[in-house]
């Protein structure tokens, strides 16, 4: 009856995490020993409201509410675009030679001047009718402290509290300017995590590592988007030589006339424990803890934007990790051939042995 | 082949606490956020040398060494002594009225007068032809706050590093004067252990808690000793009502005889990785993580005792007691009746839900 992965996923909310979709609100900045004992060392979430003034003195909060100032500041910058479809990078579509199967499908990336970054996310609209592409500007590499160098004096260049907790800087500060028409697909990742936004909404579903097998996470083949600015059209090709990538199967927020056959595929999620629900607004932080698995949407400001800076500090591989690694090497029975409390053994993910995200 | 389990051993060593038996030795106090980030929400142990000046400014470290101090600022105390016939309480024996299965046997615990408790550690015998006893002047129940008033101006009452990282003093301090008679069979306890040797040595062998089931915890009666002063003989009675204690099946110490019975006994503890080893010296202290498993024995100072104050702190129960609760919750296949990778449903302790030391 896998009644012993529910305990846990039931445990971890009666002992620390609450079991109702919040997540803890601080109104005033944590100390760095209360962010470590209370939530770092306990991998466990919290929302930092906007009047707890972190971001209320970051000139960002006033200054990027203007696009013209974005324009004129970042005027001589080069960022990366994603281009999408239908807003999902990241995400599983269907497989392009064998559509009843999936790949995962990663963006078609360019490089571009911002103005033209800003103009592709303000025209961006769902591909359904085979023309048109959502745009994100974003890229993880540590992109605020580079891309876009000539902002970075607007925030803070990491968390204090956060830094001085985990005794160094951010390993990585990304940036993030997009719409509602982009959505990031469940997954984690291997950093401790604050998450600032600066315009806009984000909202955010989020289950803890204890929950892994309610993502469903398999291997799927690697696929690249490109885009033809010529024909308006997208092609998804598989990557070459054929790589495969663990990913989260479940999509929290399928079309009506799917929902019975995903709740059917994928019943630990449905009908186990709801995820937490965070909606996080301007200048609102969130900790993000590692491992964490999250899926994000956005809502934008009144010029149809969200910004957001985040800082991705290292996580300790721990015993924690160690635990979570063991978990996963765990399969659900499946309950129709086994009704017994048995394990069985599967081929799952090998994706988490480089330590770093999926 | 269980290889699962052996794996989760190995990354948990290979990842944070290091692949020898040996542990992180500090010479200076970790400052609060140190012991915080690196050990308590890592759950990994240290020492802190007798250089780091901890204990070299409490008056204990040299008062102690006196035996007429120690009698006369207690001479008016009233101290609760542990007898045993072996030195072994709290240990598995073979059952009083069937010799081929065993139960959880408890010291005969009597009040008395500090000297008189100090003359019967120094009388002590083992019991192996009827007579004699072994004496242990110890009570977990913050006894060096209540029976040991009268010394506790002789050490802080706490450990000032460890209570601003944890946030609360300790729950409990306790005072142990025992010799090398005396000996604590594995178990772990619900709390964070800062355990100082004042005088004499205390010798460890530790196991994290992802080694749970090394220690084959099972079920045994209890019993109580009762000690007759008249005929100098113990009785072992089972406790009525019947009550079952889940404790650890493994004597890492086993007589050279039974060594062969013992390793096919108990395969998982003897071939899996070795225990982490620490010999703490007077001055010294360690870190004893929550949930950890321990067995002691000790070396006495000159005059034949070793004194030890250790503080309980209390522990959070968060992921990672969630992570714990779920590995112990999985049974070992026997490696005779399946070669496969699954885990058999056992009915293991439910001890561990009062959140108490077991």
């Amino acid at each position: 009856m896998n009644s012993k992965l529910e305990n846990l996923w039931e445990e971890v909310r009666e002992l620390s995490l609450g079991t109702t979709p919040q997540i803890d609100r601080l109104h005033t900045p944590p100390t760095p020993l209360q962010f470590l004992r209370h939530y770092l060392s306990q991998n466990k979430p919290f929302i930092l409201s906007a009047s707890a003034a972190t971001t209320l003195q970051w000139p960002a909060t006033t200054l990027w509410t203007s696009t013209s100032y974005l324009l004129n500041t970042l005027s001589s910058s080069t960022v990366s675009l994603h281009l999408t479809p239908t807003g999902q990078a990241d995400s599983l579509t269907p497989h392009p030679s064998n559509p009843d199967s999936l790949c995962f499908a990663s963006a078609h990336v360019q490089s571009t001047s911002f103005s033209d970054a800003i103009d592709a996310i303000k025209a961006s609209r769902k591909n359904d009718s085979s023309k048109g592409f959502v745009a994100y500007a974003q890229q993880q590499n540590d992109c605020f402290r580079e891309e876009y160098g000539a902002l970075a004096r607007d925030c803070d260049s990491h968390i204090p509290w956060a830094t001085e907790a985990i005794g160094g800087l951010p390993e990585a500060v990304n940036l993030w300017i997009g719409n509602d028409l982009s959505e990031t697909s469940f997954h984690k990742d291997h950093y401790e995590n604050l998450y600032a936004v600066v315009t806009g909404e984000k909202h955010f579903l989020l289950l803890p590592p204890t929950d892994v097998h309610r993502m469903y996470i398999r291997e799927y083949p690697a696929a690249q988007y490109t885009y033809s600015e010529e024909s308006e059209e997208f092609e998804l090709k598989l990557e070459n030589p054929e790589r495969y990538v663990p990913w989260c199967s479940v999509n929290p927020y399928p079309l009506p006339k799917d929902k019975e056959k995903e709740i059917s595929k994928f019943p630990f999620y449905y009908n186990g424990p709801k995820p937490f629900e965070v909606t996080l607004k301007a200048g609102e932080i969130l900790y993000l803890p590692s491992m964490w698995f999250h899926h994000v949407r956005q809502t934008p400001d009144n010029r149809g934007l969200t910004i957001a800076v985040n800082y991705w500090y290292d996580m300790q591989f721990d015993i924690k990790y160690a635990y979570f690694n063991f978990l996963q090497s765990l399969s659900f029975c499946k309950p129709r051939l086994n009704d017994g409390d048995s394990f069985i053994n599967e081929n799952l993910s090998n994706g988490d042995k480089n330590h770093k995200e999926e």
